[in-house]
């Protein structure tokens, strides 16, 4: 039950930030007991993924145990570093996902893409960040690599930060990255283009910088 | 001074499993104070990289702070995904040490590389894969990208015992896999050449098992 609330974030389905379903939304949705889904919920909180907030619901704080010692760490280092460091997981991730990917991770790519051109068009840039890592984490789920999707997970901070770095405040329609020709690569199982689109879209963040 | 020690682990020069030079070796290769260096040696033992053993000298126990927690976390985890994990972080070193390496870098690489055939030779399983460990995290110091070495430092003793798995006790002839080319690449900084010839490194080794 952990594990399957745990994937929730992990793959970008709940995002950090996001509120989780109700107790009783997930008891439906997980055909579970209440007590197991609050054991889980329980345990993330217990583990820094999860926020109890009394009246207000259940929060997504962080993607893994690790994320707040990775984003101490990398604090103080080179953006640049981070941004090619990025570049690397998401690439390999792309490959695999386009070796890999299920009719479901191809429907929540495709949610996720729309969701993403949407968060943009809002001009809001925590928007569209959000937007974004979603879409991101989802590819690396797809990727089905277990230890990928957990070392990408432990840097989810690190990873969010360096994006909302390569923005200003306000959106500029120039910088704009669409990402259909990934999705598309991982659709056909081209694992060439989808390392290649994945690649180019880190390269260009760090020119357009 | 920490920083100038915790170097010498993550670069491959003291591979995990060696014996460091005493407190007055390091106070004349370094030129400091052994009040210093004694200080940065109970740093890192107290972090739990070295091993102050009475009589016997100090030895390199693991290559971050994070080794143990992600031993301990990918000791379950499906072989191929850390071998898929490996080799997407080495082919990313590879790549960017054929931008960036140094004159110093690439004498390292000679010598490692030297050692990693000797050690070969001796046809001992542990001393080889003590061997290419060092190799493969002096590729990965030689990316310059202090992201990438911190996490592939993490990752040490997941990614040795990834490497031991690939051998029997008794190494055979037709799985020595010759790294010249990947150094002539990175010489040449020749990142593309560098990058597949990294990447072919662990798919063969994906292919022999």
């Amino acid at each position: 039950m952990i594990a399957r609330l745990r994937q929730q974030i992990t793959s970008g389905a709940w995002p950090v930030g996001s509120r989780i379903p109700t107790e009783p939304e997930l008891v439906t949705q997980l055909g579970v007991a209440r007590n197991t889904v609050r054991e889980a919920i329980r345990a993330l909180a217990h583990n820094g993924l999860l926020d109890i907030r009394q009246g207000s619901g259940t929060w997504v704080i962080a993607t893994s145990e690790l994320a707040g010692v990775m984003q101490r760490r990398f604090a103080t280092a080179d953006p640049d570093h981070i941004t090619e460091l990025r570049g690397t997981l998401e690439a390999a991730a792309a490959g695999f996902a386009a070796r890999r990917r299920t009719t479901d991770d191809l429907e929540r790519l495709d949610m996720l893409l729309g969701q993403r051109e949407q968060a943009w068009a809002t001009g809001v840039r925590d928007a569209f960040v959000d937007a974004d890592t979603a879409f991101h984490s989802a590819v690396v789920a797809a990727s089905h690599n277990d230890a990928l999707i957990a070392l990408y997970a432990d840097l989810g901070q690190v990873i969010r930060e360096s994006l909302r770095g390569h923005f200003g405040a306000e959106l500029r329609p120039e910088e704009y990255m669409d990402h259909t020709r990934l999705v598309d690569a991982i659709r056909a199982q081209d694992q060439g283009v989808a390392t290649a689109e994945a690649a180019a879209h880190t390269s260009s963040c760090e020119a357009a910088r």
